[in-house]
């Protein structure tokens, strides 16, 4: 059973090689075995022997929480966290990240950085992509953009940090994110805003917020509105939400690009709107809001 | 075969779990391997059907590439980034993230973030952490600081991009880091000045930047850094990461501080100081500068 042992006390070595490597290895471990049982071709102890000071080149990451949000999928997400203040999501720590030691001091901060994932886009990477900002024409390099499509999918996100509540574990409640529901979480760090807050900075294609278009609601809209708990931060959500004009770049310029009708789902509702050009001027009008029929 | 090629498919499967997952799932494929091949007991084809809808518990994630920094070691790097503008490195891309088109546009930012693993740093983490702002006595939440003892080993760091060479393959130049020579970076995003400029936010225990010493050097050490054609950029280097004072946070009320010698490595040197109390205000006296006998 020596193989066998030294496989199993091989693994934690295995997962900090990046993926093509683990298949590799797990290759070999499944031809290793095979050869110890006696059913493949020669073999000796040595095919069973993984070193453990192979240089590692890939890391393991686990996720110390997960976010529960107004967003309930990508679609509608503004492009920046701060641009929908009303947006609230929460942040449970799961175990055995959920101390509450661990969060001691946090509340002295009225904003953090948040490390995820985007969780819900593709592997695969592209070296150019279309910032949503340059109307998708223009292409910029992945490094040069918050695109979601980048190597290792990692999100870092400014939020700000309203309660934290340590009553059952740990849950941070959050305003003004642009995290879509289930997020995985990886670390938390304080804003710090002596070293971090630079006005000066230089920022590209992007040196400063995007345009915010006027929103008006109907009058069923506003009933709808009315009726719940939640109606005025809902009403604010989507104010902001649709202000950044959430349609995709090909359609803002497309000719008959009024007569189409949009939904954006934000908590438990679909938000059905369209864009009215008066005067050339852009604007969005809630039509209805009905409560989705089914999860995202 | 069935079962073989099931584990060889499920390989990358097993490797977006935990740990402590995947090593338990060696252990399954073991099992399941050990009984296809006779020598176990019972087993299925199910035992054999790792399902790839199982909930991703960790992520592998691969180094875009790695520093080359004034730091050989960590010992005496400012605790932000911004605390010593004078320090320089590098970010080489490795392949296949080493494409010039990956980085296009990114010369129109003055400013980067960083993402990048504490690789130096243990794995193992305590909820609780000393930071040394507060002189290493009072203890705060590890998600409430920036202390390279976290959870995921995950560090974030804003730097000054200095120019992009895509001469042979991708180079950035960086000033103004904190990064430790070999560091593995993770990801490359565009500081956003309005998006991520909150100079009102607040900072908990860590409101402004730490006090900063006078450095004085002996005349020993301005004749070596007269010799040296960086010898300019060295001494501000060497200024600024001793006004930060780099030494151990119990070492700086001890009785006998002023007895005892330092040494700091910044690029290729040994920086040999000791602090001075005069009339209660402490500075601190670069003795000599001597190059370095063996790597870091």
């Amino acid at each position: 059973m020596a193989c066998l042992a030294d496989h199993a006390a091989g693994a934690q070595t295995a997962m900090v090689r990046g993926t093509a490597q683990a298949t590799q290895g797990l290759y070999a471990t499944l031809a290793c075995l095979a050869a110890w049982a006696g059913i493949g071709h020669n073999a000796t102890m040595t095919d069973c022997d993984f070193s453990s000071d192979e240089a590692s080149n890939a890391f393991t990451l686990t996720p110390i929480g997960r976010i529960a949000s107004d967003y309930p999928d990508k679609f509608g997400i503004p492009r920046q966290p701060g641009l929908a203040s009303a947006a609230r999501a929460t942040l449970t720590l799961t175990p055995p990240f959920d101390d509450p030691l661990a969060v001691r001091g946090l509340e002295a901060f009225s904003h953090l950085w948040l490390t995820f994932v985007f969780h819900q886009s593709p592997t695969r990477w592209t070296p150019l992509v279309r910032p949503p900002r340059l109307g998708g024409n223009a292409k910029h390099g992945v490094f040069a953009t918050r695109s979601t499509h980048r190597p290792n999918r990692l999100g870092l996100s400014l939020v700000e940090l309203v309660k934290v509540d340590t009553r059952d574990g740990v849950t941070l409640h959050l305003r003004g994110h642009d995290l879509v529901d289930g997020t995985p979480v990886l670390d938390i760090k304080p804003y710090l805003a002596w070293a971090e807050a630079l006005p000066e900075a230089r920022s590209g294609f992007a040196p400063a917020p995007p345009p915010s278009l006027p929103v008006t609601f109907s009058a069923a809209a506003e009933t709808r509105l009315l009726a719940r708990r939640d109606g005025d931060s809902l009403r604010e959500l989507i104010r902001q939400v649709l202000a950044q004009d959430p349609r995709p770049a090909y359609h803002k310029n497309a000719q008959n690009s009024s007569e189409r009708r949009y939904g954006v789902r934000l908590r438990d509702v679909d938000v059905r709107f369209y864009p009215i050009t008066t005067n050339g001027i852009d604007s969005m009008h809630v039509e209805d809001i009905v409560v989705a029929s089914s999860p995202a």
